[in-house]
Formats: C-alpha cells, sequence, structure tokens
C-alpha cells in the first residue's frame, strides 16, 4: 500500500468488470443463449403506476413512526421481475404492501439477497434531495453481481428510486418539516422457487420509502466492544465489502451479546493482528495524534478498502474527500490497516482525539468508549455532544443533504404535486 | 489435534449450550421481560390441520417432477409462526402455497435463515422412513442459534417432520415406487418487518416436502476445481459449520465460473496452506494409500469438525460410523486437516484409490477429477460407475434408508391412510 491516502473505487471495478462482460455492453449480465432474442433491460422509462388511496393513511410523525416494532413505509413501493430467459420486466409503482413467496424461493434458503441505505432528506431551503444516490446504485450493482443476481445499468436504478421519492416524498417528508429524512431501501432478492444450490433465475428489485430513527447521537456516545475471538465479520476473499445479506445474519448474536452488556455496537477486528475494521455496520474513524517517532501529525485514520473487507461507505468516501479538502491545513487523512492493540497505546499516550462512525442509518455518530478484552479505552466527546472535528464533519456533510450548502452530491427531487 | 479418529459434536454442544441457557431448561431461548407469563414452547401435540384437496392434483412421475424451473412440493406444509413477546404459536398443517411477507421483512435484508435438509425413502420392504431426521433437528436448533433464531426443543421438530410425512408420504412416495425418495426442508426465517440490523423479534418455521433430482451417479462421476485465490468459502470464527442460508449465496459465483468450465462442484481450500474442506454444499472424503514413512496403510480421510469450517453431516458422520464399524480390517478412517498439496502429492505417487462427496443431496457420489491451477488429478473409479470403497459404503447406508437392513438409523413413519 504505503501511501497514506487511497481512492481504490471498488464500486467503479465492479461496474468495469460487469461492463466489460456484456455482449456490446448491454445485455444485463446475463444470456439467454438465444442471440437472437435479446434480453430485456432495466429500463425506468417504462414504469407502470398503480397508485394507492393516498388519503386512507395519515403521516405519523417521527416518534410515533419510530415507537413499534414495525417499519412505517410510504404509500408505494417500487417492484420489478427479472428472469434469466427474458430479463428485465417492466418496472411498477404499486401500493406498499406484501410479496408473495413460494416457500421454495431462493432468498429464503440460500441468502441471495443484496440491498442499499440511503436517504431523502428534506432541506432547510424546502428542496427534497438525495446524497450521492449514484453511488448506492453503482454498488448496488457490485453487491447484485457478488451474489449472482442480475446486473443492471446503474443509472436506470437511481432513476426508480428518485420517481419513487417525486411520488411519496411531498405527502411524507413535507415542507412543514425541514430537517426530516426518509429512509430509501432498494433491494433485490432470488425468487426462483426451486431448492438446490444454485444462481436463482428469477429475481425481484424493489425498492421501499420509511421512517427510521435518528441513530447519530445515542446518549453519552456510541460504545463499542470488540467482537468475541471465535467470531469475525468478514475475510480476505470472502464478500465483507459487499452489501449482502450474509454480512448481516450472522453478525447479529455477537451485537446481541454486547447490546446485554451495554454496548451499542461490535468493533469489527480482524486477523491475529486485530486490524480495526467496522463499527457495527458502519465505518469506523479516529482523530489522533500520530506518534512523535512517526511525525506527531493530527490524523484522521480509517481502514482501507484495498483488501475489500469493509464496506465501500458513501458516507465513509465522503468523509474522506471532504476532510481532505477542508481540514488540509490541520489534519492527515490516513487510510491504512491499524490495529487494536496502536489503539490501545495511543490511547495510553494520551493522544488519541476522537472517535466516529459513519454510515447511512448512523450518519456521523460520536465514539465515547471501546472495550477491548478487560481494557477500556475512553475517548474525549469535547465540551459537548461530540469533539470539534466530528462535529465540523458532520456538519458539513449534513449541510449538503439538507440543502444549506449547495453541492453536487446533494441531487434534487423533481417532486410531483402533492 | 493428533488422535487419528475424532467425535467432536458440535450439534450436540450447540443444544448443551442452549439448554443451559433456559431458565428452567424451557423458554425457548428467548425470554420477554415479563417472568410471570412463561413463552409459548414448540409443541408438535398441539398441530392443527387445515387440508388441501389432494384429489386436486396427481403425482408427476420423478422425471416430470424434475423436468421444469420449479420445485414440486406435496399438498401439504408446516407452518409455525414464532413472536419474541409470547413464543411459539400453534404449528399449522395448511395446503402448499406461498407466503405472505412485508418487503421490510429480516430474512429478505439481512440473511435471517437457516434451514434443514433430510429426505423420506421408500423401502423395498413397502416401509417409509427416515434417515436419523434426529440429528438434523438437532443441527437445526444450533444453526438457528447462530443466526439470532428462536431456538425450541428438536424433538418437536422432529415430530413436526414425521407428521407432515405421515400425511402427504402415502399419496406422493407410493408403495408403488420402492427405492424413491422425497426431500424434505425444514426451514427458519426472521419475519419481523423492521429495517435495521437487529435480531428479528418475529420468525416462521416451516417445513415442505418436494421432488429433487437423483444426483448421486453423475455422467462420469463429479468433477471438482479448487476455489479461485480470491473467494473462500468459510473461515475460522466464521459460520461454515452451520446450515445457514449465508453460506450458499455467496458461494454461486464460483460453482457457477466452475460449471461454465466443465465442473460439477467447487472443491473449497482453506488458507495459504490449502486445506480441503467441502465439495460444492457436501462433505469430502478420499480413500487413499498413507506414505510408506507413515506406515502405508489404506486410509478414508476427510476434514475434521474442530475448527467449525465445515459441516457436520449427518451423512458425513454415518459414513465415518460405518467404515470404522465395517471397514476396520481393510482400512483406517482419519479426521484430520490434509492440504490440497497432499492430494497432488498423493497422486503423484499413485496413492489416491477413490474420492467421493457425501451429503443429503448427493448422497454418496464418486468424485472423478480435481483441478487445482493448472493441474489435474484424475481419481479411479473402479471398473464401473465408482470405486469399491464408494459403492460398500454407499449400499451400507442406502440398505439402512430403504429398508434392505433394519438398523436403528432407519425411523420408520407410522403413515396415515390415504
Amino acid at each position: 500500500m504505503g501511501a497514506q491516502t487511497q481512492d481504490v473505487n471498488l464500486t467503479q471495478a465492479g461496474l468495469d468488470h460487469w461492463a466489460a462482460a456484456q455482449p456490446n455492453g448491454k445485455t444485463n449480465g446475463h444470456t439467454n443463449g438465444h442471440a437472437a432474442q435479446p434480453l430485456q433491460l432495466l429500463d425506468a422509462s417504462k414504469l407502470t403506476f398503480q397508485y394507492a388511496d393516498s388519503t386512507a393513511r395519515e403521516v405519523p410523525t417521527e416518534a410515533e413512526a419510530n415507537a413499534g416494532l414495525e417499519t412505517i413505509c410510504t404509500d408505494h413501493m417500487i417492484t420489478c421481475k427479472w428472469k434469466a430467459a427474458s430479463g428485465w420486466e417492466k418496472p411498477e409503482m404499486v401500493p406498499y404492501g406484501p410479496l408473495s413467496l413460494m416457500p421454495t424461493a431462493s432468498v429464503l434458503h440460500y441468502a441471495t439477497e443484496c440491498f442499499e441505505g440511503l436517504k431523502a432528506y428534506r432541506g432547510f431551503d424546502g428542496k427534497l434531495r438525495l446524497f450521492r444516490p449514484d453511488m448506492n446504485a453503482k454498488r448496488m450493482l457490485m453487491s447484485t453481481l457478488r451474489i449472482s443476481l442480475p446486473g443492471f445499468e446503474p443509472k436506470e436504478l437511481e432513476k426508480l428510486i428518485l420517481a419513487l421519492v417525486a411520488q411519496d416524498g411531498p405527502k411524507w417528508l413535507p415542507r412543514s418539516r425541514p430537517g426530516s429524512f426518509l429512509y430509501l431501501r432498494p433491494a433485490m432478492i432470488g425468487t426462483q422457487p426451486q431448492l438446490g444450490v444454485q444462481a436463482p433465475k428469477e429475481a425481484l428489485l424493489f425498492i421501499t420509502a420509511s421512517f427510521m430513527p435518528r441513530l447519530d447521537l445515542p446518549q453519552g456516545g456510541m460504545r463499542l466492544h470488540t467482537n468475541p475471538e471465535d467470531m469475525v465479520r468478514a475475510w480476505v476473499g470472502g464478500f465483507g465489502y459487499a452489501k449482502v445479506g450474509a454480512n448481516y445474519g450472522p453478525s447479529l448474536l455477537a451485537t446481541q451479546e454486547a447490546k446485554e452488556r451495554g454496548f451499542g455496537q461490535i468493533l469489527w477486528l480482524y486477523g491475529p493482528e486485530g486490524y480495526c475494521t467496522e463499527a457495527g455496520a458502519s465505518n469506523f474513524f479516529m482523530v489522533w495524534r500520530a506518534k512523535e517517532s512517526e511525525g506527531g501529525k493530527l490524523q484522521l485514520i480509517t481502514a482501507p478498502l484495498d483488501d475489500r473487507l469493509i464496506l465501500d461507505g458513501v458516507t465513509r468516501r465522503s468523509v474522506v474527500q471532504i476532510a481532505k479538502e477542508r481540514l488540509a491545513d490541520e489534519i492527515e487523512v490516513v487510510e491504512r490497516k491499524y490495529t487494536i492493540d496502536e489503539v490501545l497505546e495511543a490511547d495510553k499516550e494520551g493522544r488519541i482525539v476522537e472517535a466516529f462512525a459513519a454510515g447511512t442509518a448512523f450518519f456521523v455518530c460520536p465514539v465515547s468508549w471501546i472495550h477491548h478484552r478487560g481494557q477500556d479505552v475512553h475517548i474525549p466527546m469535547g465540551k459537548g455532544e461530540m469533539g470539534q472535528y466530528t462535529s465540523k464533519i458532520k456538519n458539513w456533510v449534513g449541510d449538503i443533504m439538507y440543502g444549506n450548502e449547495q453541492h453536487e452530491w446533494g441531487v434534487v427531487v423533481d417532486e410531483l404535486q402533492q
């Protein structure tokens, strides 16, 4: 690696790989063996509409919406079926409701599933925005290909996401609630009703929009517990970098045990060296002062992408970029492997300044405590809820999301009239 | 490890761990925080019945049933709902049909899913049998707990499996088809309709019975291709030993690529040493002659269970046990780590005798060819379809399944009248 900055663009690499495999760059990642009959591509312009009675449901408050055991979704969802023999059908906007799956459906047995998470933000300027949705759409393609689900043109997925927000945004994220968000969840599942370990020949893409609790300011900061030695999240040669279901279910047990001990998330370490990788399902950042022997500079450090252990987070990428642009005078941004022992040493030497988790769900969330096998690292949170660098970065990114700063990362949604 | 034989009983260990965690040994792995109101246990005696019109569907031939892209299931399935707050509801036998899941259901995003596979066999003596269903039920418990799904008493699951076979066996596995089988698929999924990475508070157990192709005699034997270096199946500290969906989806890509090169399954190697672990989704066995320096004995070798990389297969366990009992004079049964280099060396020295994959789907399936990074190992298959040891073991186990030998492993189903 060597270099202290890094921009291995895994999502672009995945996309290039897929594109290169297409005859004429245009058959959706699968062929049907009949050269004469091209497979249908995912095509947002073919979207059909079956409207819900939008007067039937009232929009709850955030508190009401997040109080129960069920995610409250908006009036509509988008679905699109795929078959290996014919390609993508027309995408459909339909009333939100249950999916019907045969008990033999691939996804229910073999975890042929992947998803994305992004948010729609109601700006303080009244506009509705997405944050870098192109990155989610490209990453989704990489995830689908990793899990043997069908490929698609990321731009078409992005258009479908925008169509759903344009439809349900005005009602569910009203102008009267600036600073609010909806959570968007594109997902793809293998639906072929056939048992047997094989790539599914039928799949379903679906997109929902819903409420989600604000997770970015837990009382006293996020507390991390390192994973038990006999339970690791991801491994080199695995799929830790892809947003596939298989990364989540098996991690729940460790997280549940950590929660019973009063911690919020797992700090996932890797290998006998104990490399710090992710915090729960978020990327993990520390601000520390490098050792005097290494120059003693203030650094923002996070795990690298090149061993494909960690998720190539959109928030992570944005934090790295904005810190490089706006904190260059004060802080060095470092993407490299670093171990829990380095963290413990930095703590003993008083060099830890701040720490935070970064992701769509937790946004930029201050970390106050790391517990590792009997040792505790207490991390300064500044005078208030979080340290100054965490706060600056969070505000800069948040300002783009909520339209306080006009920036190319904030994509304005052309809302339909309510 | 040292010892050449091994009986690490992971499933029993998982069970003990679960049982020890129960207050009074009886709350199904979860408490609801209300000590006064005990959670309902999974209870097969509460099974309710809603019958399908069994005259509506005719039983296809094996060839017809396996010709399409859809698994043909029998008339009924068993379902049972679980909620964290109340425990297990009454199990239901209902007509086979689709499941209704909200788009936000845990299983569709986070791979909160596990399953089992076993078969019902129509014996040559006219009786209907399962093969060691207690082992599947216990392993299912271990898998559910690994994936943060609810626990249950394995015996109750076994009773439900028996109930389904007792109902649908007489029609779908008629006495006129001795030597035939149905495939049984118990599965459990997280159904709570809430996004967010957490242990699901609602789950569904379901059991189907279906046709499945015979996979134990591929033309010319099974051909194995070792996995690409950048794609590994399981890792120490992971979940390779559990029958969870997350082990399957991410493996499809490598298998698909191997198939395009004319191979049937992946031989999954582990670590820089290249330890041989599994063949596709089956356990892998070799018969070879040990080096002269190591005694030169004929050995049946397979990967060990103690590092929890491989599935603790019921067929694997049965092969090991029956070979120890009936081939003790001829062959030494060895469960230890062994590398692909040892295989290549044995091949060069002419010491490889036979190889086979063992599992419920592939039963005991002769392996004829292993390809590893430019090198080919051609494995003798004897004069006929498979070697003599493969053939002996397969026949012994098959005779128990199909009632040619009365044995405690063959559990006779008390069939309901048709």
